[in-house]
């Protein structure tokens, strides 16, 4: 995530939920989120070390015509090649803006070099991969119509399943009945959220996993825990 | 930001910009924000990096009783510290729970050794304070609250001043103009925020820095430079 406007809290950040749940809902878990300033150093110290550790990476931010989009170069310079104009994207540009196309406008032709131009029968315009790093813009409509293109491209590794239990209980009375789920199921991850000031419940656990019927046993495991007149409600 | 309910998309982050608004109030800036799971060797290793290079380090989440809540060892870890009951809390935990107060409560009492417990006549409920770190819960309306208690130590350095410009070009047509601008204030900094599928304007224009005359007179001329029916409305 790229960007003085999410630092400067000008802008509430937006894209976080929808990437993690793409990738939720394909198996692949979102590991760590970094937001960094419009800086090139910043970015391609940030994109050098997380590409390198991680499966893929994806940027938000910092791809459009202005002084502080400078996503592209950060990316470039992380993998040590140089900043280009693709042949492809400028002609695209140029047939877009006909004659009111200015230098502005072209420098969204830029890339890091040696970087695929992604696409999908739906979305036409180009979207930039340097080997495992997704550039994607900011604007939260193109970054969710962008991640079509990722979709069809990361694969499908199987969904997690995910059931959630609703109590009134607080997280005090429940963890130590919590506990005794998590040591039985080391492979189902039991998460525990409390809710503040809502009438309906005040905490809710989540078990989540790859393996549907272990899930489930973790969960009635859990169910079987509760007192008389709980849960509240299940999902 | 701690916590796998984020990273997994099961809620949306919504702490970061309320922290970034209330840094910017104060004239302190927001250079980093990471979110990371709810892992001790994750943790500890983020806050040794990051409280070591930065003034102050905010985190949010995982200060709950449950097994997924390891902030306080976390951070605990990061300055070579135990975790330790702190008598203070345990003895308003008590006082507050009575004869229903569990082990799982008390774990809300643990905070690492050399921490410091912060308060003010608003918000009694201590918050806890390691060195230059700040322990904040994850639920939204919690750590809104402790933001107050943060507010009262962390002191004024006096408020960015903040214009705003919006128009009805695309960024491609205003870098010229921008560039122009940034040029010849390198004190301001000159943000541009395209809108997508807004009839009442298509860039946002910002321009902020510490010295509102010079922020002003950046502001001035980039109007100066703007073609006529320009700009459609200014904050």
């Amino acid at each position: 995530m790229i960007g003085n406007e999410i630092l400067s809290g000008k802008v509430p950040e937006a894209n976080v939920v929808e990437l993690a749940r793409l990738l939720r809902s394909r198996g692949i878990e979102l590991r760590r989120v970094v937001m960094v300033e419009d800086d090139v150093d910043v970015i391609a110290r940030e994109v050098r070390e997380l590409a390198s550790t991680h499966t893929w990476l994806f940027t938000s931010g910092g791809v459009g015509p202005t002084h502080d989009d400078v996503t592209v170069e950060g990316v470039a310079r992380a993998f040590g090649q140089k900043v280009m104009t693709s042949p492809e994207l400028e002609e695209m540009i140029r047939a877009h803006y006909k004659e009111r196309c200015t230098d502005g406008h072209l420098r969204m032709a830029l890339v890091p070099e040696g970087a695929a131009l992604e696409v999908t029968d739906f979305v036409k315009w180009p979207t930039i991969r340097m080997k495992n790093v997704w550039l994607l813009p900011g604007v939260p409509q193109i970054f969710t119509l962008k991640l079509q293109v990722v979709a069809a491209h990361i694969g499908d590794h199987g969904a997690f399943v995910s059931h959630a239990v609703y109590t009134q209980m607080d997280e005090g009375d429940l963890k130590a009945l919590l506990d005794e789920v998590v040591a039985k199921f080391p492979n189902v991850f039991v998460g525990s959220y409390p809710k503040w000031l809502d009438p309906t419940y005040k905490t809710k656990l989540t078990f989540d996993g790859r393996d549907a019927a272990e899930v489930g046993r973790a969960r009635d495991a859990f169910l079987s825990l509760l007192p008389k007149g709980e849960p509240q409600r299940m999902e």
